[in-house]
């Protein structure tokens, strides 16, 4: 007996990354950690292995725990680099400002201290705006700057731009934390080692996203410098984010770096974002408002385009302060084939003509 | 690729039910909602599909929503029913007081008002110890009553109990939520419809266990009474339990309710608690602590019991105060066949020969 | 038996309103209210009375409830008007957003949602940037619209102003919080009855300061809207703001009101910012930078200055972006003479010669 | 002008110290302060002397932080001791358990583990029912031991009695903390110095209480143990307990201490606790049920005998689990004179005839 098939599988979108199901690999590895007994609560062996599993990426001394999904992985990432006074600096546009319900202030008592900021990215010129008060008993003290790479519109940071404003958070102080919940199409898009843009250059605690690029669920907290944080385990417990059965995580986890996977789905669906975009650059209406570094094309569009092609490839409006021509966000997921974009290339072109 | 084996599917124990693995038509459940896209954060058909697939169980008009693990769903299941000042009276023994690091106290801001009880079972005059003082802007207002069924000691409510219970905190305005991770335990050891223990006779909201009952992960928060519950969308995001796939969840559930698996699994890991506790019953210096209603067997037995059987049947000591007669909680998994049992039972008497 | 006197009583200062005592008024209210035996935690007679004297500025129907201080008052009244899921729109120099150690975020739970201001001072037009996504759970929902009067910066809202933002906020379905800190030089400032920009233009709940104008502390949540607000009572005690003794601080508020107290302490020291701004306009290179509506002047001045004048008349820098010609805040406080304005008027300029 | 007297100086109670107003000196301590211009928040001349003037009791190496309250004092003093996972044993009769609100849990994000207890005092055996799973994520880690001496019952601990139980913390890596809302009155219980229950025996934090004992308001939290506590500045603040001039609690500090105010008061207090108890002591039907350590009687008396002298004397019923014999709580404050008493006591002796 199984369940019935409710769903389309041959419909596709530019909505989301989490519109995509899971990749057969992701899917089989569940399979192969299934049966017989294993210690609950991350004392099984497949969560045992993965800092082993991680260290070709990010070097030996780190840790690595499991976690359901990135609000998770953010704010318990978050809570052990800070303590209940801290402040933490952050894009306008992060996600842990505009789309976590204020988890990391009502999970984590964190204050968000967000900074104004072009597609995203940060630059010590723009930290420094809140990077003040220390010492100030009136105000949060800001202890972590967040990053989110790529960002939520789709820009990259590149090691040096990590560096810079790694090195300016440590020489105040402060920690660094990564939201990597796409971090697989920042490396595959820098084409370095990930450990070029976190490691090497001053992240301290990073949220690897999984998810978002073809796992059912589940993200890593993976703690790049373990000086730096206490109390994870306790953290994650009580930020209801402790798994019973973690070894499902964990193994999860191992499918995607096994053969590379995580770079392989990221590196395919960046590709996919390029040919939305080159293939779209002709059209008439059609402006692309921010750089295509990652799996995301931000355009500007002509209202009567989106309400044409809306219906049958389902994606998001990012704004829409101007109504005739709002931007719309459209988001290529692992799963994308080219033919999909390109015919959904050929939607926009008959709409727009 | 696939990834590597890296522990004994023979290996069995009884330590806990989430020692357990996933049951294969839960697994198959994730495959058949897998491919294609659709509509992230709770949006999907196989989340739509929850209240009609429910219906049979506990009628028209109530909610579900899947959530992350049975932590999440008390917490966001007690968040919903209550305001900032908030009370919870509870067991001393329940989960949410011992097993979730204060997570009601520290994600929901809530006060719980543990009582001392007998195998975790609540009555009416026990909770009028601390049902009292709702107008004293003082004491935390004792707002929901919280039974756990099956209870953390294995034994259960009888619908009479429940409707006891129910009626009582309902008459002094409190609302009723249950922690049903073992929730299925309890319906096949009663052996009548669930609806019969919880929503006709008073429960409000429930957290229906799925982890423990062989899902991969996941819970469902089914709300019987809507009209108690205000904000579970907004409390469910900010208590980090979104899950953005959240069809991976609806369609486990799913799997569990068709052809009635979770009461089947459930049935065969009660029979084998039933046949551990006859199996060991005779057996000198086992004494049976507590009722066996579900599939918890609470035995004192000697410490060298204890140590020679542990490693190779690993299970929890609940109660070391007597060292040298420790209390063992053996507790039963869906997956534990007739024979397992039966290598335990012989272990043990071999041990105590 | 009395205390020594461990400071120079006739020494002044243009740093904050917080640097000065208590009016003597004041003092002689807290030993009127002393003797004998009053029920504690506010059932005295001094806070029965507090509605009914309120009630010449506020009219009929509202509730009072005597807090510590400001921070209190705040945090308590965004409390209840809010959800646990609640965002807060404030101007980015907003106390509640610099200067409370994100005591919103970490008591109450909220999400504060800055705005970029002039001076303090929002319009609907800045509201729309954050008021929005009511209905998505992703985000923070915009609950409360939170205004300072007089603002950070020294400005005031008009009648009219205040009304344009209320009714944008209730259209909505948003309420207004108002941090009165100053709002007796607001209203001195205004001259209008204080209703006149409060509850006839739409707030529904004001932090009624008392602590800057001369009590010795405390401050007022006037509920001016009871219809929006929920469990004030039990929101005070929770979040440590509620005297055991309070006649004291009923007692104060009503020496602040009696023969209007509170009126001419701020319009005496609105008079004393307005003589400084004047006493300072012809100086070289001092220059004005936000209008003097209330008692705060703000300068440019040479560093020069600063270090000439700090020393013998305390005040803070509010802006050291240009380390040459700061911005400093120079605060009048009710208990300022004129010949305390022109000492310090000389002494600047003095030093800018 | 001055503003009405609206209380009768002349009726007493028995209800709480909380009832009594100040002492004449720490009204004239807030005059003497007055005047002038003060640094806000702490910077001033009179909180500057704070260590100095408490050294006398406590030694060199103390750190002393007026407050509002004992909710505030006891809230932020568990906070500067602990971390975001900890939890707090307790008896369950301790105000921090009863009587806040849970502002410990809601403020703090501590989680209280209570103890059943006699009179509320602990024991090492009755804190060993808690004080385990140091190292479970699970559940919240026991890191303080909370005492209040004297007990909400009216008990006293002797130094022993605190010696025995610190060293069994300290043995465990807990820490000590102390409400001493009623310090006062234990240490002249005791007729020992202070710091021989206190600091010498373990305590680490204390809540030094000044309201009951005759302040308009304010406690002081003095850190024994510095090496235990962090951030407890920015811990004050986030929980609202910062006062802005805060040289007026300062000045009430001293003045308590000032010959010994704080000494004389209590004892007095406490003599007519005795005179009380004595005076009773042969009334037919009038038991006391606790010991008189302190300031409290705890008496079981006929409902007919409340009903005749509360409205004459208010007081608090306790206990009403017996409903034609409660147990009354009768509390003497430092402003009771023998009169009162005897005229108290005559009263019970009449109804009671």
């Amino acid at each position: 007996m199984t369940i019935a098939v409710r769903h389309d599988p041959s419909r596709i979108s530019f909505a989301s990354d989490n519109y995509a199901g899971a990749h057969p690999e992701v899917l089989a590895a569940l399979a192969t950690a299934n049966g017989g007994h294993q210690s609950a609560y991350g004392a099984d062996a497949y969560t045992a292995a993965l800092p082993a599993l991680f260290a070709p990426l990010f070097g030996e001394g780190i840790e690595v725990y499991p976690v359901w999904n990135g609000t998770g992985a953010n704010v318990v990432g978050l809570m052990s680099l800070t303590d209940r006074w801290s402040g933490v600096i952050c894009s306008d546009v992060a996600h842990i400002n505009t789309d976590e319900c204020a988890a990391p202030e009502r999970v984590g008592g964190l204050k968000l201290m967000p900074v104004p900021t072009e597609h995203g990215k940060l630059t010590p010129e723009l930290v420094a705006r809140e990077a003040r008060g220390f010492e100030d008993e009136h105000r949060a003290s800001p202890t972590v700057l967040s990053l989110t790479q790529s960002t939520e519109l789709g820009a990259v940071y590149t090691p040096d731009e990590v560096k810079a404003l790694a090195d300016y958070a440590h020489g105040l102080g402060m920690s660094v934390q990564m939201d990597g919940a796409r971090i697989a199409n920042a490396a595959a898009a820098l084409d370095v080692p990930v450990r070029a843009f976190t490691r090497d250059v001053g992240v301290d605690v990073l949220s690897f996203g999984g998810t978002k690029n073809g796992m059912v669920f589940g993200e890593a907290i993976v703690v790049l410098n373990p000086e730096r944080v206490r109390g994870i385990l306790y953290l994650r417990k009580l930020a209801t984010q402790l798994s019973s059965k973690t070894r499902f995580v964990s193994a999860q986890l191992e499918a995607m770096l096994a053969d590379d996977l995580w770079l392989r789905s990221a590196a395919h669906a960046n590709a996919m974002a390029q040919r939305l975009a080159a293939g779209v650059a002709g059209i008439d209406g059609v402006e692309i408002t921010a750089p295509v570094d990652a799996n995301a094309v931000f355009v500007r569009l002509p209202r009567a385009v989106v309400d044409a092609v809306q219906p049958r490839f389902p994606f998001y409006l990012w704004d829409e302060s101007d109504a005739a021509r709002p931007v719309a966000r459209w988001m290529c997921s692992f799963d994308l084939t080219e033919d999909d974009v390109d015919a959904f290339v050929e939607a926009v072109a008959d709409a727009a003509r």
